[in-house]
């Protein structure tokens, strides 16, 4: 089946100009596409986020990270590193750089990402086999790039300087995430605060992806299955602690997770982080 | 970039061996693939589905229902013609029949659907402009086929013989159903049930979709971008009632389906109904 | 502190003439009180309630129910015995009797109640030391008659006879409730049918509750502290199946409830219900 | 119906003896009562809160404003005077000071509150008639001090440094708070940024409460019914922004906000508050 027509729109708003000269009317970078281009469930990148991240460095039986990586990508320098976030954004989008003023809800959002340390072409990183997430937009918006989102109802500690018994960001401070999906806690992580340190000895996290989307006429055949990796822009790291911390994935009837077995927390960060996507890169189509 | 393998697996779970012969140890119809194909959000079609459906058919301006026909999709016979949908559904799959029962959470949905008539190669159906789910397995399923959903909070009157004031269906009871998205009550429909009716007067619903996943590399250039139909099999239409209804959408600062302005219920249905969908077929790749 | 005038309100509404002989202008039979009555969380009884309930007898030890319930409260016949409901419930009132259609949000809800067999004065009962609930005006409506009341996520299995390899009820179907409180799963209870039976084959409840309000001034004095019983009427049972059944408390850091440790199910029902509250009766104060 | 026994314990645990001296073997600040007093939804006071409030001074109609006012309290020195805040509160207690870490989501909430201006007996402060609330625990806290809380979605723009487009707090910077309860957004408030401020430029706030708690035997007589009012210690305010905003009340079935018509904010403040309720004091009842 032949294209019939030229997708010719600037860079946020789809226009396709058929063959027969007719305009395509629905605008949108992504579904559902709308006369006014407002319906969209999220905006064309660049995507912007700034939150607050409870990183967690851990070691897991080295098989067993091994099974969650797809080729071509290979296992990191040490195959037995993973990484765990419990992270709460505030995003933003060029084309709605009001959002999180005109409506907050659309524009926050919790997850909890599992990581595992890998390497395609001697560029290591982190292959992101497991994620969940609070929200829709961001769900989709992951789907796109290749993270494999679900939704999960996220808690993360919150620290505040005025609540007594709790107070702010200092040593002996303690913060734990908890993801609960599909009627079950699937994972927590946990840190005490111990020193704060520099922004540069925050291991830096190169995402690598699995773009999948299944075929609807031959279910054996995606029209999409790739891997990618993500354009970051302008990272901005501040306000870093280090501690000590632990983790642990919960068995549940779905979730594979779990399989990892226990796992060791070698080290605990939390700071501030600012990033930009500006889109992705397809390395290797199956 | 070439593909490196073959695509080889049955129908309902994804194995991949590579040009190297090695397997490629990820599983699952959807993402997140696993080694144990247990994690995927969804599972492959066929996937099957039974509830409860209150069907409002609606008139409104045949000048903004146009505006929402992506081409090569033409304006059914009655270019006024419009549907919504508040359903509540039990979904289940052949990969998981147990699924409703180990996990309901994971099996029960509900929805608000906006449908336009339109036509096309003399078939007539209906175009999904708008959808709204509240449970991520389905919004992603929806993806897949070409539903644009988003989440959002589903509320239908729930009809029961043993709760007095309430009670059952009868001539005289009345349902309502209402869809909050961002913060917002965006849609509301209801009916009063007048009597009951055959399988037979309920008007047949094909869907018209647009499938839609944006490129990576370049987000002007979508990775699919194509109007397909549902493939349904076995429909079953049951306990039918007719009556009066009326239909609302509320303006909002994001969702547009206001912008149809006030319609008007020409025909009401309360019914109960069985689908399986098997898959789809793509009609048009722009 | 003397009452300074004279509650003399009908039974719907709450006016209070002052001892100046100012009318109280804020009405409502529960906070919030407004002008014009509408803004309470819940109207007063009698409350109406009709719903589908997954019944579980159980058998614990003997010493780990005793320990839960309250003097003068004594233990039932068959010390061991508790019972188990996951229901879904449509209510309504004589006040808002149209609420169910005007607002299904605030007219549904389901629950997971935990129940011990007990007796007062020689009548047999349920003392209810745990319950969860999904929605704000039964939690608050709860703790007026003393349901000890906390939020959770409450799942059931929903039988559908359009569902492919779901269907409805039947000898084989199989059901499941899972409560979810605090991020945690809390209780799940299962059953599968097995035949059809009669509405006098199902144990009739008698719910005993602690109603419980702590005193602000002084916090060891509580200003309400009593066991009561509620008052039903015309409680209506259809639709009976009997089977067999499986129960689990999980543990947790604050609820107490896997206290019981492993339970033993000894009867399953799933059935229709409709009842009437219409108040209490305080049978000891403390 | 006599009292039979003595409640003697210490200030966190409710340990109750009969007069035959048996112990009442059940423990806990509050509902559900438990063997090992952990399963309270609340523990007792004090009880801690820090937290970002954005604060909206407003004038509105002085008659409907009279209007929630229940006797005795007066109208304040300017009966057009109410207080619209918006708040994201990290609380604790000093009965589990652990729990923000060791369960954050019972530890956390947002609520949306009104207040409208008053005196008793010479003193100023703000009368609560509406407040809504995203948790249980704070909802039953809420109740049993005099707050008529409902459950209710908040969502409030959250500022972050380093988020690209958002940024901190700075002026010019924009925050806005939305309410959604039943299905409907029933408050919407928000505020620009103009310039810091010192904490004693903040308005102090001094709550009027009514406790109310409905008879189960004769439900025109509530079991309490009286005006209170809270005791507050150690308030701290800190980084306090002034500024311009706005607020709205939208229409509802149910709700009565919006019947105070439009309103004009005067002061618009966004700061950090702390502060501990160590219980509450009884200044009329009915």
């Amino acid at each position: 089946m032949a294209r019939h027509g030229q997708w010719t729109d600037e860079i946020t708003r789809g226009r396709f100009v058929m063959e027969t000269g007719e305009d395509f009317l629905l605008k949108g970078y992504s579904l559902p596409m709308s006369p006014r281009g407002r319906a969209a469930i999220i905006d064309p990148p660049p995507w912007h986020y700034g939150g607050d991240v409870l990183h967690l460095a851990f070691r897991a039986d080295a098989k067993k990270m091994r099974e969650l990586l797809p080729p071509p990508l290979m296992p990191g320098p040490d195959p037995q590193e993973g990484v765990l976030w419990f992270t709460e954004w505030i995003s933003a989008s060029d084309a709605n750089p009001d959002l999180s003023f005109v409506n907050p809800e659309r524009s926050q959002y919790k997850e909890c990402i599992v990581m595992v340390s890998c390497q395609f072409q001697g560029v290591t990183g982190y292959y992101v086999p497991y994620i969940w997430v609070d929200n829709d937009f961001t769900l989709v918006r992951g789907l796109f790039q290749g993270f494999p989102k679900k939704l999960g109802d996220v808690y993360i500690t919150r620290l505040h300087d005025l609540t007594p018994k709790v107070g702010g960001k200092k040593a002996g401070a303690k913060v734990k995430g908890i993801c609960v999906s599909g009627a079950q806690r699937i994972v927590e992580g946990s840190m005490e605060f111990e020193r704060q340190a520099q922004p540069s000895d925050v291991p830096p996290v190169k995402f690598y992806l699995m773009r999948h989307f299944p075929g609807i006429e031959d279910i054996t055949k995606p029209d999409i299955h790739e891997i990618a990796s993500s354009r970051v822009a302008d990272p901005k790291v501040a306000d870093v602690w280090v501690g000590k911390g632990e983790a642990k994935f919960h068995a549940s009837e779905f979730e594979e997770v779990a399989d990892l077995g226990a796992v060791t927390v070698t080290k605990a960060f939390y700071y501030s982080l600012g990033i930009t996507i500006t889109g992705g890169e397809v390395l290797h189509r199956f």
